[in-house]
């Protein structure tokens, strides 16, 4: 299986994005060690998009190309794939009703253009995209796999996940030829969590063991091959948690939010925030997840000190006394937000996200609190380093490590 | 001069990383009018990168290739190039006292793979690395110009800007910098925007015009080069925006959100949200933005009925006879928020965002609702294709599109 990924698009000649694309689909394939032989990018010219493909057919058995079949004029990927395909472009008819029927869901006039995007090959199969109006599309021609894609990112993936994955899986007869395993830690810096296991990682060789440092916490990739390699993961796994078992959340894709959410669930309570220099985001990045309405009831989103009165109800006395930027801001914060949600554990975040000092404090100070039933609330104050952005995504992510921590006490 | 950009590396095929060199390269070179007609990317393969090599050498005037050009055995870019460059390759003597003299001043010892670092092509013009060991090289071969670079961002950038771009911009005599505006607008979509244009889009040569489809907006790329360039842009857009200019907001990098702000801050109001399946995301966008305080008081996340009720005073009555998804609750939500926050302006979502039915509606249904001082609300329906993060997303986008429209009033 010679694989050959082919974006369509000037912007990409122009440097305005780079090729996530191809980045994202051979990631994808190397897990099950089919190997990608060339990524090409082509942009929105006739002549050169069909000679790319013709030099590509003589040399890939699986050709995927993502882009250029939007409705606009320059979106050529069909017309120049046609010539060698020799197949006619029809019109595919659930196609056509799906974009008719949101053009009259959204009360918006359709145009002829937008009809282009429901052309496939005679002789495609068509794949539903779920995200988008362009379906994607899988052509055979002589010994050789043609995959259309829709260059917007998030189409694209939802229509390989779904569809050309498996697809390719089964006709190939791909397995995954490597086990791995990204262990996940919070709470512990990347070169504690590496002198603590010195003499594991220095005489490990299979599984390879590789720490990774991410935004705000560490992972760890145990990887093996072989007959017994799930086995080996698991040994190795046991080793390392019996060390550093209190830090680690989950694996592989969990995230830390999705966690705190199943902590909540298991233990049957509702989780709110009161945010100042977050500005929602903890909370945005709880009820982004299915199944937050179990776990979540609300936020109080308060930027100014006016609205920490009225809206979380924070006295103007406390705020004389201490100001915003304080322990005792943050914990009033914290219980007045159980109150008001009526939620059992309550979060807040109060500090200085920059570019200016404010108070009299320096940008990445942030006070966080946490009231959880009856018990007195804790808070802790941190120092974030980096620009506004980085501030405030640091201290959400505190925010879900410090939840963590106590939940799974 | 017709530009080819090649990687080579194995890496990029695996996904491990994305090829953020030829989107750099590609950016720089746009800037001075240069088109590049194609990207590449070839594994450490001598097979195949020799085939890639030939193919480059007969379509393009310059080819720049990345990477490859390292000390270890899979280092091939040298090598797969030989044949068609027919030159033989020398140690370059400064080079590799270099190298040397690095391995010398950090006790560490240098072996015979490292001196392979120093070779380059017999007739190539050696290009001082700044940044590490390998040189660049440029090296002439027929018609066409080849430019050897390393890898490595950091390197590779600084021998672009030192010696490349200086070699390219004299020889190719590029003087006329390409001037480029991104026309960006929202409300309208890129099929009617394109149909509203099409005889201007259709018959433009110069400036060029194109247009380019992003999440929940379009922009339009105006390009021109040459004396009066900048002149030749405005009138162009002048012509444009005659047209469409009521869906314009910004230009180049200017997002929604920065102009929302700029609005409000220019009429001196002030922005509150009440969000429901948005969760936060829409204030949280634009506390995100410096100057955030002077605009934004806060905002009420309620994301169940109970805390619709509670957190954001929609009365229980309501919730009962029209249910939390529709315009009635859109329209409380927004104006006991604007109460409750003491804010000019106010804005509500509720929805749903999948990946279940809510109420008996389906995924993707938003009701967002606007209160501006006395007014009475507006509201409008929509239905959001794709999952729970594209729903949310777009619903947060529309809101700033809604805003926007109302403000520019």
């Amino acid at each position: 299986m010679r694989t050959e990924i082919i974006a369509v698009g000037t912007e990409l000649l122009l440097g305005q994005i780079a090729n996530t694309n191809a980045q994202w689909i051979s990631k994808k394939l190397a897990k099950y060690g089919a190997p990608v032989y060339f990524h090409g990018v082509v942009g929105d010219n006739m002549e050169r998009a069909i000679k790319t493909f013709e030099v590509a057919s003589e040399r890939s058995d699986v050709i995927i190309v993502t882009g250029g079949l939007g409705p606009t004029e320059d979106d050529l990927t069909r017309d120049a794939v046609k010539p060698l395909l020799k197949q006619n472009l029809v019109i595919h008819e659930n196609t056509l009703a799906k974009i008719e029927s949101v053009y009259r869901k959204n009360n918006r006039q359709m145009t002829t253009n937008n009809r282009k995007q429901a052309l496939v090959f005679e002789h495609a199969s068509v794949l539903a995209n779920a995200e988008g109006m362009a379906p994607g599309q899988l052509v055979k021609h002589d010994q050789t796999l043609f995959v259309f894609l829709p260059g917007v990112p998030s189409e694209m993936k939802s229509l390989m996940e779904e569809h050309v994955l498996p697809y390719l899986i089964d006709v190939f007869q791909l397995e995954s030829e490597i086990v791995s395993e990204m262990l996940r830690f919070i709470g512990i810096g990347e070169s504690t969590l590496e002198h603590k296991l010195e003499d594991i990682i220095k005489h490990q060789q299979d599984p390879t063991i590789a720490p990774l440092a991410a935004e705000g916490e560490v992972g760890l990739r145990l990887t093996a091959s072989g007959a017994n390699a799930k086995a080996k993961i698991a040994a190795l796994k046991a080793d390392v948690l019996q060390r550093v078992g209190r830090y680690y959340y989950g694996s592989d894709d969990m995230t830390i939010e999705e966690k705190v959410r199943d902590l909540l669930k298991a233990k049957g309570m509702t989780l709110g925030s009161a945010e100042s220099l977050t500005g929602g985001k903890f909370i945005e990045r709880l009820i982004a997840l299915p199944g937050a309405s179990a776990v979540c009831e609300g936020g109080l989103v308060a930027y100014t000190a006016q609205a920490k009165e009225s809206v979380i109800g924070v006295s103007a006395d406390l705020i004389k006394q201490h100001g915003t930027i304080s322990e005792e801001c943050a914990k009033a914060m914290a219980t007045q937000a159980q109150k008001r949600l009526s939620v059992e554990a309550a979060i807040s975040f109060t500090g200085v996200a920059g570019p200016d000092n404010s108070e009299g404090q320096e940008p990445g100070v942030v006070y966080i609190a946490l009231q959880i039933g009856g018990q007195d609330p804790i808070v802790e104050r941190h120092h974030f380093e980096g620009g506004r952005d980085n501030v405030r995504t640091r201290a959400v992510k505190k925010g879900y490590e410090i939840i963590f921590h106590h939940l799974k006490k």
